[in-house]
């Protein structure tokens, strides 16, 4: 049986480039943005269009008033997407050690045992990375930034209750729950990858 | 300045084991009970008589119908150990590096920076470690002891609610959440303690 960690993650908490260390650190291979290369392998379909049709059925808030809500229905497409996308993750859980980063992981694979860590932050920490590693171009304000982390996180729990009845970041669907605020992730790798062995078994 | 972790737990999560083992671990001076003992050198009060006040304004929980409530008010004698509790808990926390385990010590310390850690565990690993570790002569059925979980916790939250604006288990108040369904503690403890020390600064 393969090892698998899933990682779900607030939007600038850092929890990609953790997930990507403990990839590196366990020798695991590492998913996240590669599962829609292997869903557009798959279909045909382009990437692009790949990750737009799952983002507009699944992660596109829309605002009535102050409030948030969503779109209503999901497109056939999006749907047809997901499905095709919860079929790969269990393939690639199955073929090999592995780190897959968001996508629901850790509720498509519940039957597989996979070691879950959420990564979270407070909003001081996250405003700060997304301020360092914005893209080229991208000058929003921290207000604008906020909003933004908002949505995201918004649109991620909005995806986890689609696929399964688990809440996005209740800590009772993890096994471990890190804050990364002020922390220096390179540093605590080699440690949760030790905690996360030896929940895998050795 | 001293380096301190702060342990919070569900009941029945293990957690004061795994305080003890951190501490022992760290060569660091655990406190839980030994809490109760400084007050009562303090006050020339029996612990007995402190426990039952503490618990007493804090942690009985009354039912109405179906769902809790508290005592309204809270004695003046019990507002006056909470208090000393508070100044013994700073004081010791200055004294040398520590393992504390509840009372709200990671409300109390904020501005001490502790190494703060929350222990879960989902309800069929509480109900079996209760069930091992049951006192002589007690034997409640799962549904009584499951009750008994909830009230305690639910005087934990309480406490917390007295003594910060915090809510006690909500892990953005928290650097690390352990579940500790199926693990097995002496196990784990060596990496939780080298997360905790990273954090603390060697």
């Amino acid at each position: 049986m393969t090892k698998i960690i899933t990682l779900s993650r607030e939007f600038g908490s850092g929890g990609r480039e953790l997930g990507r260390l403990l990839a590196e650190e366990l020798g695991y291979t590492y998913y996240d943005r590669e599962i829609l290369d292997i869903i557009a392998q798959q279909t045909q379909m382009e990437p692009q269009y790949i990750e737009k049709s799952l983002e507009k059925g699944v992660n596109i808030p829309l605002r009535y008033g102050r409030s948030f809500s969503y779109y209503a229905s999901t497109s056939p497409n999006t749907i047809k997407l997901l499905v095709i996308q919860q079929a790969i993750i269990k393939e690639i859980a199955t073929k090999s050690n592995c780190v897959i980063v968001g996508r629901g992981a850790n509720a498509i694979l519940r039957d597989y045992s996979p070691f879950s860590i959420f990564v979270y932050a407070d909003m001081e920490s996250k405003l700060a990375r997304c301020k360092r590693r914005a893209p080229a171009g991208e000058n929003l304000t921290y207000k604008e930034m906020k909003k933004k982390i908002k949505e995201i996180d918004g649109a991620r729990a909005k995806e986890m209750s689609l696929l399964s009845n688990l809440k996005w970041g209740d800590k009772e669907n993890y096994h471990l729950c890190l804050n990364t605020s002020g922390v220096d992730l390179p540093n605590i790798a080699p440690t949760v990858a030790q905690y996360a062995q030896y929940w895998l078994g050795g």
